[in-house]
């Protein structure tokens, strides 16, 4: 690989990579329609964001010569990304928790079925291991380093983390964890440069939106505003 | 009610009322637990924010007098939450695009079993509408409109808003909707201040990690850094 290529994947700064990221999944929603190219415009409108931050975010690819006419090619943006962010092969996955929400991701791959192989599930509860149905191999959490060492598992899906998270995250990242997707309501950080954690409170953000309801209706009940 | 507390009410900064949320769901962990108080390190050190920040959110609830020699009562300040923040009714809700997330939230109640009542479905594909086996009520969503205002339906949760993404919030406001958690990668924004809007980009948040990986890889795998 050439320099030039090395120096160009590290200048792309943190943002402009998830944007990039939501771009590709627009793009994927294109993929049945006549429609061969997208504007930077029409890219900014769905997603939000001012077009010029996203004709920045295009020229980290393909430098300022991505343009035609009117604007990006829709098929080699979308495998430009694919390529570079490497969407093009699945990674070994596992889940830990298996609440319902565990369970869903388990059984129905839900949003995760194009990108992630799931391998294997993870519960404290030997009860719930015992009498969940599924295909995908189920083991107690003690067992977390060797599964996702022997299974070179990348990527880790906690719903729950358990009354002790550090200790699940530590069996992780000693099997040789890259990147965990927490959706329990503790927060997780890493302190390893390459090891990446996204944190989504889902029933803390619902709450909270019941809240601004609940707290809005409050104050509108009793006539100010 | 007294205008103090509709005062007290208006000043809790939004900031406050999230890591509130998140305070909630710590304390529910906490339910069987032989546990009767808490303090703001314990829960600064599960939520990752810093204690003085926990004592200032929990003064907005109680005024300085909340806490109790080494911590907050656990049950008075989930009550207080829940009473404050209204989750202690059930709130009607529908979800918008019946695809695997759509089906699992609608079948399996997942993560809103506690605050919501889902009391309808909704999707573009009449197909998917006649062969969907649920027992909860599915319209097309030209009927969204209607069918959110006959219900009395506060919250939506989109998960697919289709092609044109503003059909569905203008008829979403024109039934009075009041809040909606959109999980599509269309970002969706709110003019009105009595509507609230939570944007969650699921694929392209697991996308992102996956691209944080893979360039990190690159970068490793040709020796720098």
């Amino acid at each position: 690989m050439s320099f030039d290529k090395v120096k160009r994947n590290r200048t792309i700064p943190k943002p402009s990579i998830l944007r990039l990221c939501k771009v590709y999944s627009l793009l994927n929603e294109y993929k049945n329609n006549t429609l061969t190219t997208i504007s930077s415009k029409d890219i900014g409108q769905r997603l939000g964001v001012a077009s010029h931050n996203i004709r920045k975010d295009i020229s980290f690819l393909f430098g300022e010569s991505g343009t035609i006419g009117s604007g990006y090619d829709i098929e080699k943006l979308k495998n430009q990304i694919e390529q570079r962010f490497g969407f093009n092969h699945k990674r070994n996955a596992c889940i830990i928790g298996l609440d319902s929400l565990g369970t869903a991701l388990l059984n129905q791959r839900l949003i995760i079925n194009d990108n992630f192989k799931i391998l294997a599930g993870f519960d404290s509860n030997i009860n719930r291991l015992e009498t969940l149905k599924t295909d995908i191999a189920l083991y107690p959490t003690h067992e977390i380093t060797d599964v996702v060492r022997n299974h070179s598992i990348e990527f880790a899906v906690i719903t729950d983390a358990g009354k002790e998270p550090s200790r699940i995250i530590d069996r992780l990242i000693n099997g040789g964890i890259r990147g965990i997707v927490n959706f329990s309501s503790t927060n997780i950080t890493s302190d390893r440069k390459d090891i990446f954690v996204s944190n989504f409170d889902l029933i803390g953000e619902f709450r909270y939106l019941v809240a601004l309801i609940s707290l809005n209706s409050v104050i509108n009940a009793d006539g100010h505003d």
